[in-house]
């Protein structure tokens, strides 16, 4: 039998949580803006919501600000604790913002916003509409740049003029990306991790596919389901299907290979007997509780529309005169962004203006939370060199 | 605007229908047993019904007999047409089956016979049970173990002692290393295509996604949808979640990429507005029109009880004794029996019983279909081999 407790994570042993170097209590803030948020698609959104949470000092200059960008099921919590349970797990990415990480927050203001669209506090699918109603499917289309604008006018709001980095894996890499194209005098670096200049069919394709699992469960009810039973069913199958492009063949086959579940030999029965059939229903489950399903499907519309290069004549045109230099990090196990996919955006930069590792590592997509140590030596060696 | 009518097919050129060397007009048949099938659960089915069909003459001393297995959604339809409709499209791998062909009639006895617990003719989940209603989930769960023995018998009443072949890509491969494994006096060679001597964790994963999608589906009903509208919606996002697995990430760029479906640009909505979501809705639809939700289930189960290995000390170990000789091929894109896997069983035979190929081909699990030049010179020329 495979203990889930720790996830993936127990994989890789360096990864626990370790209080002593943690940032501590956080507590999630709030900016309400009154102004129309105008969205890619023509639609304006009035009024909006962030949820963010904040780490370390903004130094009196506000030169020390780093913007990190969380990815499709993430939220605004990165590091630290909400409460004094010493049962409670800490934030999405514990392991790189604190005293001494990637991070550091001796050193940095790390700031983490949820995107627009979210279900975690910022305005989206779920929140009251202002006719009192829930907005369901009446909740606007929104694109990584309209996210992108969202954090845009909080950090404005903060009274922050330049980002030190703006940094992010997956889809907050996507993120870091358009700030330094839609925003190129308020970004100094962009550190992008696992992540594409653009999605590709496959990528849609596994989208979809989460998508038509929300679609075909009869309590999705066409997205108005809140205040009924929730679809949640379908939106297990669709975390499932993310699940597995996040891991590699060989996670899946050294955590639990063909191992059984509960039982020690086939019970010939439609029962989850192997453990990773356990394992993602797990997965599953977990998710429903903590996720909108409708956000599900906003949020990954927003990565399938995801091109960087649209509109523009190629990628390195879409580029042009930018001035914030990046960190690109590809894995060679992450089967979802590929590091050809980063290579793209890699051979479209200045050569001056990039600096590009590929890392050897096993576990998938996943990687860029898991290779602690390595991203911890690469992200904090350029944050360093960038701070002197 | 992508024509989906090839399929991907139409990423090789050289896979067209070719009515004019095609073995012509052919019809379903069926073989019944009154006999027990006693099943690897210990449970036994009875009555039971084999669908086959067969191409080429069976020569005076029955010893050119090629019984060819098939992959999870597959039938007893190889090759051929069952009207004279021109429009009709003929046998899943008529590309492989015909006089000249890789299979070449002109000299084989082709067999093709449905898998217990399909619903393409042969005794399945939909099938009625001798108390007149169908069995739905009381039909017992079935391995590859099983779909062989249930083979066996029909290859007895043909009257044949000793196959030539035992051939087959995916499950089909599983199934052909089945039979050298139960029953070594009655197989001369194995052609093991794109395929694995033991379903992976991740392949038990993809499986899973699929079962659940269904078992989500209300219109499933635990299996008693018979009479009733079936659980189509689920059974379709199983099919997407198949689909997906069986290209590579190259065909899907190379055929669809970014581009749209019926539109010019981004509608903002959550139609299937990128031409690779249409085509993977038109699977998932023409996919519940021809294939049973239980059958699914059933046959996915068997896959993943799929060791050959299980209660062998080794792989080795349970292959030891075998007679029979080897074709293993293996295609560099195929991350769904990855080469990997393959080369398990390769380095588990005798040097002496085993030819290896790993052929470079750019469209995933499907190069086994469309691979059809060089498929053609190397099992053709192996079959010629072992003729001469």
């Amino acid at each position: 039998m495979v203990d889930f407790v720790d996830d993936v994570r127990s994989l890789k042993p360096q990864v626990r949580f370790n209080r002593a170097r943690s940032v501590g209590r956080v507590h999630r803030q709030y900016a309400h803006f009154e102004q129309q948020l105008v969205l890619s698609s023509g639609a304006a959104l009035s009024p909006f919501t962030i949820a963010y949470e904040t780490y370390g000092q903004l130094n009196p200059d506000r030169t020390n600000a780093i913007l990190i960008c969380h990815a499709l099921s993430g939220d605004a919590h990165v590091a630290g604790f909400h409460t004094d349970d010493p049962n409670e797990q800490p934030g999405w990415w514990d392991e790189a913002v604190g005293p001494g990480k990637m991070f550091d927050t001796d050193h940095f203001f790390v700031i983490c916003s949820n995107v627009i669209g979210g279900c975690q506090g910022s305005t989206g699918p779920g929140s009251i509409a202002p006719d009192g109603k829930p907005y369901a499917l009446r909740f606007p289309v929104v694109t990584v740049a309209d996210m992108v604008q969202a954090q845009r006018y909080l950090i404005d709001s903060l009274g922050i003029n330049k980002l030190f980095a703006v940094a992010g894996g997956s889809m907050g890499g996507m993120q870091a990306l358009q700030w330094a194209v839609d925003y190129p005098e308020r970004v100094k670096t962009v550190l992008f991790l696992a992540s594409t200049p653009r999605s590709s069919a496959q990528n849609i394709a596994f989208n979809e596919i989460g998508r038509q699992a929300i679609y075909a469960d009869p309590n999705w009810r066409h997205g108005d389901y809140y205040g009924h039973t929730p679809p949640a069913a379908g939106l297990a199958v669709a975390r499932m299907v993310g699940h597995i492009t996040y891991m590699s063949e060989f996670s899946l086959e050294s955590k639990f290979g063909r191992q059984w579940q509960n039982i020690n030999a086939p019970g010939y029965s439609f029962d989850a007997e192997f453990a990773v059939e356990s394992y993602l229903q797990h997965q599953g489950e977990k998710f429903v509780k903590r996720f909108d399903a409708n956000s599900y499907l906003y949020i990954t519309k927003a990565l399938d529309y995801f091109d960087i290069s649209a509109g523009h004549e190629s990628l390195a045109a879409a580029l042009k005169g930018g001035k914030a230099s990046f960190l690109v990090i590809s894995f060679s196990s992450d089967w979802l962004y590929t590091a050809d996919q980063a290579r793209e955006l890699v051979n479209a930069l200045p050569a001056d203006q990039v600096e590009y590792h590929h890392v050897t590592a096993f576990l998938g997509h996943d990687s860029f939370l898991l290779e602690v140590e390595t991203m911890t030596q690469l992200v904090g060696g350029y944050l360093r060199n960038f701070r002197s």
